[in-house]
């Protein structure tokens, strides 16, 4: 596949709806000036196109293999990861303490986001790796963090997280793995997880596992479940990699898409000398995993974007190529077609809602790291709506891709059906897009009494004066979220998902009508970027906003219906 | 696989939405008793579930294979055929004076749902040769239906439909292929077909090609088609396989799903002695091919139903057995979640929706067998909404069943995930759901001067005056009919999807409605039949009917926006 970074909107983004110059402002990020974002921006835009991307195919089609010996990535995998190594990619948001470059987590997320797009299955044991440096720089001890965050931090080792097993999936505090002390202050760690993404592979000299497990005693749920760190090789004197670990990958799973990430079904102390580190407290292991978790979910929902972006840059291409029908009596690109454009003004406009959201909302979370609690809270509200929503984006996005290629979609060969193949694990994994619906309403809403999702209100309703559209599916979700809050949790879990749905296309309606204005005061953009923009938001804004406001009815209708028949009636 | 028919929902609808006791007191049909009904439920039921459903994953895995003798089927699907030929099921709707029982339509449709459901790369074979039937009956001589329609009938032999070629797809117009007199009142034929369903295969005695080409001298564009019989081998003396005719399957798709669905690309007369046969009148072709082609359009409809009926009884399955977190302190399959129940209604009211209008525009087609213009043109008008909101259907609800079954739904071994690899291509092929949008607003919602679909309008309004919300959406499709058909074409074309979309779900929502009505008049239903049709209704009439509402906004938006950009800012 070709792919061609989208170093402008980013760029716009980063200025007008982020507000990376004010983030600059702070001596905690003052290296985050314009001239190095524009380099991040360009660099890694350029390995994401001329590295990762070729390689999506080759990933896809042969894609990770395991042997008894360990997994192997397809040839040019090894290269393109020392690429991303050598070039310091991983090191953007990483602790300076410990290598990293302290930079702001937004443009750690666009690194992502960029190599997402050219290869997602490839991107997640990045992804993972920085989710594991979150974990043990908030909750490892200083030992811990010395021994482990440089390698990390760099990628020369990378990291896993090991929630799942068999019979705990969204239920976590089910888990049974086990951890008994070692009498050394190590743990000996025993248990069966499954899905676990790049859980074994050869990119890297070591893996990092972040392992939950049971302490002796614990109580059981969540509160009974302590954090772990698990080498696939132990740590020698220098801190190299030295002796196996006793961890394997059993085998891995023959999935839909993302072949290049194998899904590991992980066994841990097989022959009962399998060592681990406590991370944070013991029976501290849901805090510290929530940590990485959160993290993790802002860059999920920003896979939607990678993908809707990677999917609409092909249907554009196909469309502009493939000539098909007449217009004014000349042989006429489909793109030329006023039902093909509303597909692919629809691409373009879903994608670039979708993207905003994250990137506020990473941004929000970069305001937080200075202090701002209001930005904390709000990074607290919408990280369910990038998760959820980015990723539902990612789906429809690729499944028109595939629409706009005709049967040619079908094909294999084109890579439209892998971007969708590709992109429909995200509304599952780091917690479905379910979850994401009832952490929404369950704790998101009524943060501070509600007063967190009323701020945000009214910074929507200060912004859209102009808007009716906007300012009625406002409206709408101001009703619908206090008859949520008043609401029986077993109601208000039946309205979370068409609730999350309506803010998320509510909150992003808001993000392209502020980019609307924000084209008035940046005069010197390129004026077919302009009008690409201009004609995005006004279609999200008319066309896609009104689609939301029916959601209200499945939003209030409660749950009565849905338990008005008996369990068999449904196989009925 | 497991595949159970759902023989009392099929029989409901028969009863209460076809009409199929009215369809039956007419002589031509008075064979359909309710026994023989019953009979052909359940009969092609059992099929469905014991011969076809343990063939769907070899089909995917194994699928079709090609070498340069030809293209074979998976073990099994020879006996498997075999066991459709022998049981009469493609005869049900055939011609009787060839051998068919001429049955009504619905009920042939019915078969191909059960198949599609249990198979549905395996059922297009079936499909096919259903549309060659058609084509030949009303358009060939009847010396060519004569010596081909009984097998064709019966399945011994099986047909294609080939129409598309490099440059022409759904600009059909465009094709190239040549006929040429051979003579002695046979053609020859040469060219190439691309995206050829079936076009070899190892399950029948013959196939029997239906080749759309041009004459010498004909007017471009589709006027200058005409329509061509070529057999795979040529008939000997006594009507049997003969000689072997000059047309090759070259090579086969690598496809995202239906794999046991053999894609061709067809070569014809590489050695200048392709025979074939002029169906019809010399440029006649279109005319003949659109006979085939609204017949498939509403069995590719019915494929949506079939896979979202496949996908919401593997979801069921799933989340009853699957235990993860409690209710009411005990532990709980995820059936019991107010959200799982929410997906699991939504895709029991979308599919039971979609059937409900395939099944009504069938039983349409089959009282315009009887003579009845008002059907033939309601027919008419539904057609497009069968095809495109039927296949829209069976996306959404297969990707939901992939979603109800978390990781385990991205893993291919659960089956889950075919049914979304599967059905994605029936929004694409026999006209995507764009030509079907255009259809619908350019012919269709004009027909009769608007008289048609203002029936069709008053029809809804006499059932729905107790429903708030249906009558809400009439009045908006009304609105936005009478908004397009004064627009210019561009105008038209940009808000054809949407409002398809809109006016599907309006008439959805009143066949629900209908079935609502009858569940009181027939009172000996099971009552888990009757609570979950209640339910479902309800769901989809307070809570999808809504969502379509907004729709109104992109059907009456015009193109403006679409053009307001240029071509080139799409890649900007």
């Amino acid at each position: 596949m070709t792919y061609t970074p989208p170093v402008a909107e980013q760029s716009f983004l980063l200025r007008h709806v982020v507000g990376i110059d004010a983030l600059a402002s702070h001596p905690r990020f003052g290296e985050a000036t314009p001239d190095l974002v524009q380099a991040i921006l360009e660099g890694v835009g350029a390995l994401a196109a001329g590295t990762f991307a070729p390689l999506n195919r080759v990933g896809d089609e042969i894609g990770a293999t395991w042997t008894p010996d360990g997994v192997t990535l397809p040839p040019g995998f090894r290269e393109a990861y020392r690429a991303y190594v050598d070039g310091g990619w991983g090191t953007l948001a990483g602790p300076p303490e410990h290598g990293g470059q302290g930079l702001p987590l937004v443009l750690a997320s666009v690194v992502l986001e960029d190599l997402g797009s050219a290869n997602m299955g490839f991107s997640l044991v990045m992804m993972l790796s920085a989710g594991a440096v979150e974990a043990l720089k908030h909750h490892g001890s200083a030992e811990l963090q010395q021994l482990w965050l440089p390698k990390l931090v760099t990628g020369e080792f990378s990291g896993t997280m090991n929630l799942t097993e068999p019979q705990a999936g969204s239920d976590v505090g089910a888990l049974k793995t086990k951890a008994v002390p070692n009498g050394d202050g190590r743990w000996r760690i025993s248990g069966q997880k499954i899905f676990i993404t790049f859980g074994e592979h050869d990119l890297a000299e070591n893996i990092v596992h972040l392992v939950l497990a049971r302490t002796p005693d614990a109580p059981p749920g969540t509160r009974g479940i302590s954090l772990f760190l698990v080498p696939k090789f132990l740590p020698a004197a220098d801190g190299s990699p030295g002796a196996r670990n006793d961890v394997r990958c059993v085998s891995i799973e023959h999935k839909m898409g993302i072949h290049a990430s194998p899904t590991c079904v992980m066994s841990y102390g097989d022959e009962d000398r399998c060592i681990g580190w406590l991370i944070g407290e013991e029976q501290g292991g849901m805090r510290a995993m929530f940590t990485m978790m959160n993290n993790a979910r802002l860059n999920v929902g920003l896979q939607g974007v990678s993908i809707a972006e990677a999917a609409t840059q092909a249907a554009v291409a196909y469309a502009s190529g493939r000539v098909q029908g007449a217009r004014d009596s000349r042989p006429a690109a489909i793109l030329q077609h006023p039902d093909v454009r509303r597909m692919l003004l629809r691409m373009k406009a879903l994608t670039q809602a979708a993207r905003a959201l994250a990137y506020y909302a990473a941004g929000q979370t970069d305001r937080a790291t200075l202090g701002d609690a209001a930005a904390k809270a709000r990074a607290d509200l919408l990280t369910p709506l990038v998760k959820a929503y980015g990723t539902d984006v990612g789906v429809e996005v690729a499944s028109l891709g595939v629409q706009v290629h005709g049967g040619m979609g079908y094909i294999e060969e084109t890579g439209a059906a892998q971007h969708l193949r590709d992109i429909r694990i995200a509304p599952i994994y780091e917690g479905t897009n379910g979850i994401q619906a009832a952490d929404l309403v369950g704790r998101k809403i009524g943060l501070d009494g509600g007063e967190v999702l009323a701020a945000l209100l009214r910074d929507i309703a200060a912004d859209t004066e102009d808007e009716p559209a906007l300012r009625a599916l406002a409206a709408t979700a101001d009703g619908a979220a206090k008859h949520l809050l008043s609401a029986s949790p077993d109601d208000r879990l039946a309205g979370s998902y068409p609730f999350l749905t309506l803010l998320s296309i509510l909150v992003c309606g808001w993000l392209m009508k502020r980019q609307l204005d924000a084209l008035e005061r940046d005069p010197e953009l390129d004026p077919r970027f302009a009008s690409m923009k201009r004609a995005a938001a006004r279609f999200y804004i008319d066309r896609v906003v009104p689609e939301a406001l029916g959601l209200a009815a499945g939003a209030t209708a409660g749950a009565a219906l849905l338990y008005s028949v008996e369990e068999d009636a449904f196989a009925a």
